[in-house]
């Protein structure tokens, strides 16, 4: 959990090496049963495997042991954030992720279409989750407000979700959900832990009166719930402290706005599968320097408990392994962003098995890419924060310290 | 050693699950001759061994690799404390283990009745090892003295040990001993390196001199030395840290007065055997959801010098280990404080082996308790302080950090 971005801004130089970064979400697991194997052991992962033993291997860990992450602090760790540091709220997240243009000082918040019975009382917390089309149809109808010289912006995200972005003097985000997070209760009112924040706890409700207003009658999207309200932070930019040109290649939005609020050039279109991605990958090859390949499905099927699910994403990755090594890239990091075992059917605490390929890694003798392989492997039990630097150092990017 | 309380204070929640903790103290050894085994090597340790086969191995520093820990510091980064943060005095630590009920800015030291000769040079630094009884008997004589304001309470410990407190205003700490620790010397004046701290030694001198007037003539007990002089120290409760309702169950004051420090219930009777100990935790397992098991003699044996001792000790704690399975804890860790090796016949700097069982552990392929093979586990090696936030984790009391 320590912070190496001044270190790493300060020996840092650009080169023509190029870093590829293939992060499955989720990816650490556990053994299905005592004595049994977890998911990446039990997948069959030819590529991944003969990148092992080509490569140098280890643990690391998110945050530091014990401590299970949300993806935003996962993800910024894997970039050499300090994720205690660079707290990142999940409006902000969101906001960033379909590429909301921020300005200092904006507050960010997730918001839901809900369903509001005659008495105010919450009786479907997402609308009958309507979808996306619809939700694009309806923001306009609430977006633009202007409450004490506030702006309120609302914009659609998927299905029943939008973000709203407060903008105006002196707001804080330090502010309770009125999301109930159950059926039959009125949504709560917005709360602020501090002056600046009760400015905006008040804008936030009276938006929530009008928007009740402008959706009477529009069932099942009659009202809106709100919660994770959070200042933009305020990133330090890869491009400064790494002197990269970095791109993304993700499908989700969250994703995306972490790699947007850190700098990077986040690719669009066509990334439905993996090897859409892959296909983004070869296109966008020759024009940056660090890529960031986000790989999603592992993590959703870790949440559904889905051990066999879990297995075969991870199978799929591995048969485009070729296609990365057939680019040369000078190093490669193959990691996740935090455990999602199929046992826990959540986010975990557990360290990810993490391997780093490159001519100048000082090989090990695992030969296997897998959860209790890695732990024996060269690179010992390491924080997320410090893989940056070795990927910059594999790459040859990064001047001695000191003389 | 870093500081995870406030992480940990801020994700921890309450459950239902259960935690037992079982120190060995000084566990870590070091083989009797180059190619033999260590103590814990040289130990038969089934139980142990199958805990360590069923669960997560690693080693853990207490402080960082190379520094040697006394037992307070050694405690406390096993309880979550950055033991450099919270430094707690050898006198603070006396107090607290006899229960000693403190007030905010007293100071605390501890003392022998020593014999002094007719120069006033001392012949004995442990007035022929006096009984605690003997002690109990003469402590009241130089209790509840007062100087300058300054109250000064006298407390009978252990054998010729007591306690000294210091109440009053403006009072430091950082006091130099009076215990020349070499007879044919007289004891030292007690000096203060600041201000407050130069109050204190102005009383504490004048303790010592009226206490050598109340005992003369009552050899071998006619003198009195002090060290170890602390304020005692402010420290967060592991309540509030991790919303646990914690026990110790230990033998030594010291020990005792840590877990009491930082809000443990403390265990006071019938707990002069490991068997003992054990009878206390079935007593009390329903009562708390965590439970600290101290085990005192691998670390006496150790310091003397006596492999097999130390040896048969662990063996004695492993064949306690199938009631502690009985009480089906949700998660058991057992380590060390510090390393305490016969080889060198003191506390030493090396990594102790650790185990942490659970059903969410991600079991490792160790199946043996022992330094050599923790060495391979699957918790890499850890700090001691990451071991409270991992038995958090694997008892589910640990909230994820960030969105």
């Amino acid at each position: 959990m320590m912070d190496y971005t001044d270190l790493s801004k300060k020996l840092s130089m650009s080169t023509d090496s190029k870093i590829v970064m293939i992060v499955m979400d989720g990816l650490g697991g556990c053994e299905r049963e005592p004595g049994g194997k977890t998911e990446l052991e039990a997948a069959r992962t030819p590529h991944l495997d003969a990148l092992a033993a080509g490569g140098v291997t280890g643990l690391s860990d998110p945050i530091a042991p014990g401590f299970t992450p949300g993806s935003g602090p996962a993800h910024l760790s894997l970039f050499g954030y300090d994720p205690v540091k660079y707290e990142i709220g999940r409006g902000a997240l969101a906001a960033a992720g379909i590429g909301f243009e921020r300005q200092a000082g904006d507050v960010a918040a997730r918001g839901n279409f809900c369903t509001l019975d005659a008495d105010g009382l919450v009786t479907d917390r997402r609308a009958g989750r309507i979808p996306t089309e619809k939700c694009a149809e309806l923001t306009p109808l609430i977006d633009g407000m202007e409450f004490d010289g506030v702006k309120v912006f609302v914009r659609p995200v998927k299905d029943y979700r939008f973000v709203i972005v407060f903008r105006g003097q002196g707001l804080g985000g330090n502010c309770a959900d009125s999301d109930p997070q159950q059926t039959g209760r009125p949504p709560l009112e917005v709360t602020g832990a501090d002056p600046a924040s009760q400015k905006t706890a008040a804008v936030a409700n009276a938006f929530i009166a009008e928007a009740r207003r402008r959706l009477a009658g529009l069932e099942p999207a009659n009202g809106v719930l709100t919660r994770g309200y959070d200042v933009f932070p305020d990133m330090p930019h890869m491009q400064e402290i790494y002197k990269l040109n970095p791109a993304c290649i993700a499908v989700y939005p969250d994703y995306k706005g972490v790699s947007r609020l850190i700098g990077m050039k986040v690719y669009e279109q066509g990334q439905d599968t993996i090897a859409q991605e892959f296909d983004i990958l070869e296109q966008a090859f020759a024009d940056h320097d660090f890529f960031f390949v986000h790989i999603k499905k592992t993590d959703s099927y870790g949440e559904d408990g889905n051990f066999d699910g879990k297995a075969h994403v991870i199978e799929e990755l591995d048969a485009q392994i070729p296609r990365l090594l057939a680019l040369k890239p000078d190093v490669i990091v193959v990691t996740g962003d935090h455990s999602t075992p199929a046992l826990l059917k959540s986010h975990s605490w557990h360290p990810l098995p993490l391997l780093i390929h490159s001519n100048f890694c000082r090989r090990d003798a695992v030969a296997e890419f897998s959860e209790r392989a890695c732990a024996a492997g060269g690179l010992g039990r390491i924080p997320h924060v410090s893989i940056m630097p070795l990927a910059m150092a594999n790459a040859l990017k990064m001047r001695k310290f000191g003389a």
